[in-house]
């Protein structure tokens, strides 16, 4: 890491992967311990948060559940204000932060300031999400590329259109949608009149790799009457992953065994065992 | 982790990120640990591997740099008469496990033998070159979509044809092209004949991560008369590197000034400093 003043701070836009602490890097960990006050985005779980240190001030500027509604000019004001206190900041972003982040904005207020950044890379959920279903996203015989985009925009960035189904409609490429939003149904219908096939594999993984990971495995044909899923949630659509959908029924089944385990309630079991 | 009996050992398909140490992941870097043999890509670092422990088998199944020419049939055998003996095994790939890596094949004959298996996501190389450069990869002003693709193939994989460059074309993407290639004057006038811009920023970046990281900083029409980096490369195309061009000449400047302080010799001066 490269060596600070002490007179200015430098901020690092810090990945925090999917949501498992260990999928973090050990860079974003060591920096985490390291921070004077961390700014993090609604999605980082507890469980992250809880590893910066002692004295660290968290403060969640997340548009959604952050105790006030934040601006994105409020939050260039903190980090510049916090910067220029000599802090070691983090701003903590979910997965990577340059994929759907809003960096691009943050780093420019900086420049603009004149305030050093660096950019720690992470996980993204759609890579860690086909990774949890043993689904490689390139495959020599099915997929060629991958292809990451935004499902549907927040009502603060009107200004931006949905995407060009058609132009990303292709049975070579793995295709992970973020934000899909609640409206399978519409999604669906717009995928399926750009030119994508009603027996792609579609699938919807939920809280990626977090305990509360779930997922619903389908076709895009089914997915239009699909139940959605709780938010966050990734959306990945080809051929690679028909090998998702093969194993549906066994991880149904672990699903149920899981169940079984948790109402077995372990926590009594173990005084039980060393009586007997 | 999932636990695993004594009898039969489990394949972890581990991302080892582009290849600083400080960007695996906390649960590579565990599981790294914990190995009885790693099955390594001849794309990882030796200051990756050395954070195997002191009694694990190294295998280089690379098939460049490796000791004898292996077959990915070979490769297979090997992990599964691996897992058949009960050892831990770590199968290392550079950068993120399912992005170019061959791990759908793997998984197959895994799969076949009755193996279990678990994929451990890492940081892909094209997004670490981003975010050493500062970039973010979407920007709702400029880039709606990352587009992961591989810019050329190999021999051994001659049934694959190039990519289809001009489904690819569009100024509202970022390309990240794995595998580019030493021929930059035949990639370009393919992306160009495509439909590409030719003021489109168009950045190599070499060894990304590493202490011997180095890029070009260019636009797709200058780029077909560059000189080619340092294997492995990955090249970032499209409008939202017009920032990392900006900075062309102040990353010259700190070139230079690392070169001055390396000739100065740093390891002499503490001492002369304390008699001073």
């Amino acid at each position: 890491m490269t060596g600070i003043g002490p007179q200015s701070g430098k901020v690092f836009f810090v990945g925090a992967g999917p949501g498992d602490p260990e999928l973090l890097t050990m860079k974003a960990h060591a920096l985490l311990r390291w921070a004077g006050i961390v700014l993090h985005d609604d999605l980082v779980p507890a469980s992250i948060l809880s590893l910066a240190g002692p004295h660290a001030m968290i403060v969640n500027v997340g548009k959604r559940c952050g105790a006030k509604k934040i601006t994105q000019a409020e939050i260039h004001r903190l980090l510049i204000a916090s910067a220029r206190r000599g802090m070691n900041v983090v701003r903590l972003k979910s997965g990577d932060p340059g994929i759907f982040g809003r960096l691009a904005e943050e780093i420019d207020s900086l420049e603009a300031a004149g305030i050093p950044a660096e950019v720690v890379p992470g996980v993204t959920a759609g890579v860690a999400a086909a990774a949890s279903l043993g689904v490689s996203l390139t495959d020599r015989r099915t997929s060629s590329r991958v292809v990451i985009v935004s499902g549907h925009h927040g009502d603060e960035s009107a200004a931006e259109v949905d995407p060009d189904w058609a132009r990303l409609a292709g049975e070579d490429a793995s295709l992970l949608i973020y934000m899909p939003g609640k409206d399978y149904a519409r999604l669906a219908r717009e995928l399926l009149a750009a030119g994508f096939s009603a027996d792609l594999p579609c699938l919807a993984v939920s809280k990626v790799s977090t305990p509360e990971q779930s997922d619903l495995r389908t076709t895009l044909g089914e997915f239009q009457t699909a139940a959605p899923l709780e938010s966050p949630t990734v959306l990945l659509v080809g051929r690679v992953f028909a090998r998702a959908l093969k194993q549906r029924n066994w991880n149904s089944l672990i699903e149920i065994a899981r169940l079984t385990v948790s109402q077995a309630n372990w926590k009594e079991l173990p005084e039980r065992r060393i009586e007997s």
